[in-house]
């Protein structure tokens, strides 16, 4: 019997045929990808692959051995930064939560660590902490996207009291950090990148930018980063409305199969689903699968939002209901009980589509990809 | 070292202040509740209390005790059934999900079992099976939802098949299933289950209807239903557009719990969150609130989606990030770096309203709650 606190997840195989498969090589393959778009040589930039949300819902611990050519990780506060400590990970960790009170500076303490610090208050409690281990701190300017960080009028002030704490041994090197709001725009970097290089101007230290999109769109101008930040790229996401990730030699790492359990023969006329959002405008064959918004699909997809049935193309129809939803097995007449479906991440069918289709983005769908999923990992053999 | 395919989950407390709170005490207060609602005496409904999606993202483990005065489970697949025996539960449990392929009919094998079976096929793998057990099994008829179940003109055949087989000693007694699209609609009911009665006319067996929506605006219908089936209600949501979970006298199970931890002062013009989806009519102090769309709030939330900072009701601004939000602190001046925010289910702030402003249902928010966010259980002395 489970702790009480736990929450339940089915043990071993579980007879229902969901399942998300996971690709460790994609993210290496991509990761190398993202490298490749980046100026090369002493100076080029380093590389924190982006971890939060539990690898983008990949599973930490599935996708790390695959990081080894990263720099460094990035994660969101510093239980996960220990927790990467523990799965093995040597190299430096940032740390983009940062400090939420002056107890959390006590977790500091172990090597390697690189804090972003948002708010002055967080330079204070690090300098009255007992730490053996000091980690480098990043100012975040606030940039574009004001969440969290330095306004440009507070920036120098910031970074005053940073570098006196660092002379005195409380903290080791001070950088400048910076996060687009708009970097999936074409003209989204320029100006946000111009700004935030008049706050720093003359001030020592190495600055991080770029998460995927802007490495992508923008690589060339990485040249005056010593750290880039890329995250849905190396999950083989395209971050951008008009590229595919193929388009760009991204693999996606996740893919999300299911079965035809059911198979409904509906009247013109008849609805399909919760509140009929869907009516049949003649008899039609329509295959229930098992996979629905407690899954982590989204409620949100609409009619017609694309899913892959034994390899064809079809679509959703109305609304996804928590276990299951509705397809139109027009295109797939030989269809039946126990054919298998794609809902993203293989035979084509990019995750990027069902979100747009959802009115999201992939992260959202990766993330949120419900603990109740069973995965299975991609053997090297078939990881293509 | 967790192993290389479990989830990652923070251990012990975290240092980020975000956590949900489950009150099991409210789902027993719904429980009762919704009893009042059904026809008393001894024709009473029976009443199985949905725990699919862990219960509704509650937690089966935590909300297994509260549910003592209900006559049975109902969950999606076998293996949920049998990890609610091994957490104690020793009553009826009716599986929705069935049978997926012949050998999950040996998953069957244990006493107390109520099967639904959606399609011919299943019958054979269940009479096939070497069982010591042998499960009640419920006909679920495709009604006006058409997920899974037989249409009117194959269910005749399909009770004779399964009369059969529960004559041979091969299942136990067959019952009747239906499932309303439209429960939440006024008129959703009246001729969905006059069809339904029309179908199953004449045959023996006990029925099933009734989910929250129709028990609670339709509980005297239930006079001729042996098995009521609520979920939602049990957690305290409303599954109503007009009618609040408070008027109905429902108490929610789960609340979600943050804290500001930055603070922005923005300049008018100023966009705030990606793509400046929200942008400043005038200077204003911004509130920075730790959850994301990978806690499970949802992405789809649109500026002004009620956000309560220090028990005042305020506004979500702008788009919701992996790992945070942008509050309005024009209503709470005094808010600074630590002030808790609640983001539904408390202070007057129910997860239907967020869920509405986000264009969908409270079902979808509480199942979505990711793994990542930590869980407290309300104590009795707190559970108002």
């Amino acid at each position: 019997m489970p702790p009480v606190n736990a929450p339940y997840r089915p043990e071993g195989l579980t007879a229902r045929p969901l399942h998300a498969r996971i690709d460790a090589d994609a993210v290496a393959h991509n990761l190398a990808r993202l490298r490749a778009a980046l100026p090369a040589g002493a100076g080029a930039p380093r590389l924190w692959a982006t971890v939060k949300a539990d690898a983008y819902g990949h599973g930490m611990a599935r996708i790390l051995p695959a990081l080894r050519g990263a720099d460094g990780l990035a994660v969101l506060h510093l239980n996960d930064a220990l927790a990467c400590r523990r799965m093995g990970w040597q190299g430096a960790i940032l740390v983009y939560g940062g400090l939420y009170s002056p107890a959390d500076a006590l977790l500091v303490d172990a090597p390697g660590l690189h804090l972003v610090i948002t708010h002055a208050a967080q330079l204070e409690w690090l300098a009255q902490a007992p730490l053996a281990h000091r980690p480098a701190i990043w100012l975040r300017f606030a940039g574009d996207i004001h969440h969290t960080g330095f306004a440009a009028d507070d920036y120098r002030a910031a970074f005053d009291a940073a570098r006196a704490l660092s002379r005195r041994g409380l903290t080791g090197e001070v950088g400048h950090l910076n996060h687009y709001a708009r970097a999936d725009e074409a003209d989204g970097v320029g100006n946000a990148d111009a700004v935030f290089r008049q706050v720093i101007a003359g001030l020592p230290g190495p600055v991080s930018t770029s998460n995927s999109a802007a490495l992508l769109a923008h690589g060339a101008r990485a040249a005056d980063t010593q750290w880039v930040r890329p995250g849905l790229a190396l999950y083989g996401a395209s971050p951008f409305a008009d590229r595919s990730a193929a388009q760009l030699d991204l693999r996606p790492a996740m893919s999300l199969h299911s079965q035809v359990v059911g198979i409904q023969r509906v009247k013109a006329g008849a609805g399909v689903g919760y509140s009929g959002a869907f009516v049949a405008p003649d008899a039609m064959r329509v295959g229930i699968v098992t996979c629905g918004y407690a899954d982590g699909y989204p409620r949100h997809a609409i009619t017609g939002t694309p899913v892959i049935v034994d390899g064809v193309r079809t679509r959703l129809l109305g609304r996804v209901s928590m276990d299951m939803m509705a397809v139109d097995l027009g295109p797939v007449p030989h269809a039946c009980i126990g054919t298998p479906v794609t809902l993203w991440g293989a035979h084509g069918l990019a995750v990027e589509e069902v979100a747009a289709s959802a009115g999201t983005i992939a992260a959202d769908l990766l993330a949120g990809l419900n603990a109740r999923v069973p995965v299975q990992l991609a053997s090297q053999d078939s990881a293509r």
